[in-house]
């Protein structure tokens, strides 16, 4: 169908609007491919709506090639499903919760692992039914806090979503490799610059996980790179390499010293080096021990838990709720203090906690032989040469200390940067969460039932578009991939009236040609208003029927290059024919 | 993409669903095409997303045609929107309803007519814009009370809802006309039998209205059809035909006569029978002097009315309501009757009504010169011989009396009868409700501000795929029309080794000749079993390699006739192709 500027539903903005702040948010409204409706929802008018199809093409073909099957599930479920895996009260207040005439409780769908297990379960009882991949392009819903960014973070948005069934976990390893690479294969096809970083799971439980995240200064998802390998993680993922175990051995004793006036790392540095200990110490020789305390879910107790982390470095608030997860993380208050008087706030040590019986989980950089500055469990006190291994031996290791540019790369090539990006997919081994909370079972050949293994995985399409015009875009407007424009060429014809009948002929042999066109057939339209449009629509190639056409010339543009160049009317249809075939 | 049985996502059912009254909902579970995931809830299997998909395609290209444009609007509308209209009230329970973390109120969408208002108002404002079909097929939510029949009467479904903008009633005549012969092309592609009938507006106001009804004697919906032509209306929509008026002259008096023990029209005629008045009645002979009271949307007080049917006649509720529409209509209560003793239970007479400034409509039968009985405002007493036009001249009409088998057709062509049908689609000429909510006003080529009128148009897809089962099916299955079947051949491999690698080649090469095949390439399945699969699925033509096989012959199978003829498996690729072509 031949798109019409002169009856097309749009009206590009030379302004942005208000609440905009990043490129995709203002070049998608200013080019009228999308509409608020609400906070965080949103309408798309006819041209957001073919580049949301072709988005969606892209993925529903490289699904289709690794044997997905697509169904369509409802976005109103019951509240049973999701008491099933706790998560009707794990989410909180981020979803949609409602109540029907007759009081029932339902969730807008956010994602539906629960939906889609009870489905398999419904139809599939036998090992020779798996495995299976199912998957849908629906609309999603969140009640996000803050929705912002138009179509980048809305509270109603399109999400393909995909699970896997297997049988075991060799099965579900296979069944993901398929998945990130038809992710690898979409999203070049959609022209994304991407990374795929290592991540944790959040509140979908599992275990192994990585997300896509298309690169972009005003990205949401802060990541680390390293300067010296493809390495990529989330924050919460990064793992610090453990330093090898030293001697003890020779090490001097541990000594409590009277170190008054000291409140924080930097003045009880400044102390040590002016009390004559014969070395010079850094902060990264102190030992700071953060206490929290941790709740299991659906448990009434609060355990209280030390870590101790190098004194040049915090605990990253992000990064310690993602080791502790699914347990609730607080700071301990004056009452728990005083229930525990053996905890002198400021100088906590690890014996007083591992002597009284709390837990104490240490930094990986804190191995056996490392020794310490630290709190000597007893005011204006601290004590000198603690050794790890000897004078105290922590329950175990918790990696929740900040990560920093700078810091060794995991993989040991390099060091590591921050970058930022938005997250576009995600890849998930789910394993047995839900199938356990279902009991999904296959009957085995030996006639045992045996638990079925799932996975996840998850698109966010529109957001998709909106990371497409992060990344291709300039600042007359958007550049968009020719998978994903909403058509191939725009004709534009600049005069009054041989012009546009001349551009509406070309346009309609380019249509009879396959190629999908938009046609600027608008009287009484000045030249450069329509070129202007035309920049800020971004649709790749453009042919413009002007003063050239008495000469019987027209002009090709480029909008990623800028190329200009004059072409012959009577070759113009085969050459752009070629340019979108790709020749 | 092929679509093989031996991994596809279905599972047939040999029993019906439990709660399955009507043959789609049986079928559609069987056949596994979709899953109840709640009460009116359903989840599409793939080949249910498949036909989904092919009646959505046909409704797309129709509407493309008469040039609509397709959006996507957000299923979260928020309150402000529907307030503007009234319809956040209006809607009373039969909406689901939410509100957000920061207490704001939505609905999940059951039409769009306000977002589409306010989506034209913000893209144009000038004449030169119009007209504009916009349209998207999307999932609507209403809270049905009695949600059943499967995705006949669902809660959660998918719809088509288009809306035509126009500068004036001409026009929107024009986009009215144009929307109901795309609807007439596209319910003959999907192969239904429908009837267009004229309709009353319900909670949409506005004025020309037609419904589609898929007639079929499972559906919910009434209407009447003409003996003697195409008439067929709903039983709201019928127009009763007035006589014309008669002289009055010559009439005998009213006259007020004591008529004990006839609380009944049939005891009343019985009395009058004996009572020697020289002439036979019968209770279309009497006036019976319904009381009802009438609220307007937003007012405190309630008015009393009077309606008068002929006695052999009752008031139909749906009726009533229509004509009253938008007002609350209830019955009167003892205070009622308190409040006005003039008005005698059982024995109300037109002129108590008139008399005390009551309204009273008259059905369209009591016109001038009638004579009737009715009551005499007195306790056992009614009057005889009351005449319309000299005793008594009511307020105006209403055509509120229940419609019967035999009535004349208001089109003089014959008499009615009732008829049981689907709504599939419906078509409103809305006028200016929303347009005048909203001030939607087109800035004329004078400079002045015109008012849009609007239509309303919309196609229920999910419950099209319902409709054309029940008028599709046969004791074994369903029997789909090729237009919307999940594929065109049904290829079925019926012995244990070289038939099924048969089947898949011949599947092979008629998918590459644009065929849509499903092959049964199950190992270890009996013939019998997918013969009966391949019945209750439906697809129009099988291809069957079994037995033959060695002497190089396949059979053909016809759904829909049961033929079956023998076919060389060197010709089987060419026949079907030409059978898919319709050749």
């Amino acid at each position: 169908m031949l798109l019409r500027m002169s009856t097309l539903f749009l009206r590009t903005l030379r302004e942005d609007p208000a609440d905009a702040e990043v490129p995709s948010h203002k070049l998608l409204a200013r080019g009228g491919y999308v509409r608020r409706a609400a906070p965080g929802v949103h309408s798309w008018l006819p041209l957001g709506k073919l580049v949301l199809e072709n988005v969606s093409s892209v993925i529903r073909e490289e699904m289709s090639r690794i044997g997905g099957q697509e169904v369509l599930l409802p976005a109103l479920v019951p509240r049973e499903y999701y008491e099933a895996t706790g998560r009707w009260t794990e989410y909180g207040n981020s979803v949609f919760r409602l109540a029907d005439r007759k009081d029932a409780e339902y969730l807008l769908g956010p994602t539906h692992e629960e939906l889609f297990t009870q489905l398999v379960k419904g139809e599939y009882s036998s090992y020779k039914d798996f495995p299976v991949v199912l998957y849908q392009i629906q609309e999603k819903f969140r009640d996000e806090a803050r929705p912002r960014a138009g179509i980048l973070r809305g509270r109603e948005f399109h999400m393909k979503d995909a699970y896997s069934f297997d049988l075991d976990d060799e099965g579900l390893q296979r069944s993901y490799t398929l998945h990130r690479d038809a992710y690898v294969r979409m999203f070049d096809r959609l022209g994304l610059r991407y990374v795929i970083v290592s991540a944790t799971s959040g509140a979908m439980g599992g275990s192994a996980s990585e997300e896509f995240l298309a690169e972009t200064p005003t990205g949401e998802d802060t990541f680390v790179r390293s300067t010296g390998s493809d390495y990529a993680a989330n924050v919460e993922a990064v793992r610090t390499p453990a330093p090898t175990a030293r001697p003890i051995e020779g090490l001097p004793e541990a000594k409590a010293h009277h170190t008054p006036d000291t409140p924080t790392i930097e003045t009880l540095v400044d102390f040590l080096n002016g009390a004559g200990l014969g070395r010079t110490f850094t902060a990264a020789d102190t030992l700071k021990n953060v206490l929290v305390k941790i709740r299991q879910p659906g448990e009434g107790e609060w355990e209280i838990l030390g870590i101790g982390v190098p004194g040049d470095r915090d605990v990253d608030t992000k990064r310690l709720e993602a080791a502790l997860e699914p347990a609730e993380v607080a700071m301990l208050d004056e009452t728990d203090f005083e229930a525990n008087p053996f905890l002198v706030k400021g100088y906590v040590g690890p014996n007083a906690l591992l002597q009284n019986k709390l837990r104490f989980l240490a930094d990986p950089r804190i191995v056996e032989g490392t020794r310490w500055v630290t709190g000597a469990d007893q005011v204006d006190h601290h004590i000198v040469d603690l050794v790890c291994g000897r004078d105290f031996v922590p329950d175990g290791v918790i990696d929740v200390a900040d990560v920093r540019d700078g810091d060794p790369s995991p993989d040991g090539a390099g060091t590591l940067y921050t970058a930022r990006g938005i997250e576009i997919g995600h890849v998930f081994q789910l394993g047995r969460k839900y199938t356990d909370a279902f009991q999904l079972d296959a009957l085995g050949p030996d006639g045992k039932p045996k638990r079925v293994t799932m996975g996840s995985y998850g698109i966010g399409v529109s957001r998709v578009v909106a990371a497409i015009v992060e990344q291709s875009h300039d600042d007359k407007g958007i550049v968009w991939p020719r998978a994903v424009a909403p058509a191939d060429v725009h004709v534009i014809g600049t005069g009054k009236g041989e012009q546009i009948e001349v551009a509406l002929r070309v346009a309609g042999e380019l249509e009879a040609r396959g190629v999908r066109v938009l046609v600027d057939d608008r009287k009484g339209v000045s030249p450069g208003v329509k070129f202007t449009d035309a920049e800020l629509l971004g649709i790749p190639t453009s042919v413009i029927v002007g003063k050239g056409l008495d000469q019987g010339v027209l002009e090709l543009r480029d909008r990623a290059s800028g190329e200009r160049a004059e072409i012959a009317l009577d070759t113009v249809v085969d050459r752009v024919a070629g340019i979108v075939r790709g020749d």
